[in-house]
């Protein structure tokens, strides 16, 4: 998507070669506008898949997918992170590890709003380890909902999450993919 | 807002003469249509404020701040949560009392995002003790910003926060405010 491409090229921050900041546009400050383009793309190019719901997690994934939910009118549900280690029966629950804290977040979505009818679709600001998405994903699974596809604002290909829910036989739909970020320079596929 | 009001009385859930729960729409699960509505709402009443930026908190103020950012064209900041003890010099930074909790939040927004041009809307789903929103009134004053007001989706009218804020002179926007939750019935004002 090429005005989000050249937003990230304008405002982007290198921090290292696995990290960028896009926190003017879309992490902490968020451009509505550009906001609503990229969900309607979304919309676009799910538009086949009969969703019912969007799938996302707190915090900075809601915006895109608050988007993209208006642009097919369906709900659009949130996952929260918690540190509960007793959840209630009442929630579907996810894992995420994070490396770089070495720590676990659960993430869980109330059973009211999802059931085995409902065909997901999962959208997200960032894809890079892929661990986010794999949180997602058991949550559908005990669901038994059926997932649909993914959709990413941006995706880090040099990391391996893109690439390991692609051979699992998931579509992974990605408006901005970063092949590297080497020598503080953004190169995109 | 006739239209938030009916779907308070169709879906809320009164769990104490305190609490209403409203995750079916507005804080876990959203309904991205009357979120649209909610926002044009806002802009509505706020049009002729010259407002520069919307204001609210991560997670559940951002569906209907991005809303109303969408409406009125302008960009929509949401503050972070952190626990961070020692916050660098790039935060304007603002404490949360949680009286539930025993314990207080910190949270932050870049300086990058907010100067003493800003006229600021801050935007949330509840307002009830107003904590939330003194928080957010610190970061606007460190940063010499000017208020406009604040909208809120939902006012618990029987907690202080509103009136403590109206009788600093602030404007505060309601949309449905809640006059008492008691015997489980939700009576508006």
């Amino acid at each position: 998507m090429q005005e989000l491409i050249e937003k990230i090229v304008q405002e982007g921050l290198v921090i290292s070669e696995d990290i960028i900041k896009v926190d003017s546009f879309l992490n902490h400050q968020i451009d509505p506008i550009l906001m609503r383009k990229i969900g309607e793309e979304f919309a676009y190019r799910f538009k086949d898949e009969r969703i019912t719901k969007i799938l996302t997690i707190e915090a900075s994934g809601i915006a895109v997918a608050l988007m993209t939910g208006l642009a097919l009118a369906v709900p659009v549900i949130f996952a929260k992170k918690t540190r509960a280690t007793t959840m209630s029966e009442q929630f579907y629950i996810g894992k995420i590890k994070s490396y770089t804290r070495q720590n676990e977040v659960i993430i869980c979505v109330s059973k009211d709003y999802l059931s085995q009818e409902d065909r997901i679709l999962i959208i997200d600001d960032f894809l890079a380890t892929g661990q986010a998405t794999f949180g997602l994903l058991q949550i559908i699974k005990e669901a038994n909902a059926t997932l649909v596809g993914i959709g990413t604002a941006v995706e880090k290909a040099f990391q391996e999450g893109g690439n390991l829910l692609r051979t699992q036989g998931i579509r992974v739909e990605a408006l901005a993919r970063i092949s590297s970020l080497a020598a503080g320079n953004i190169t995109f596929e």
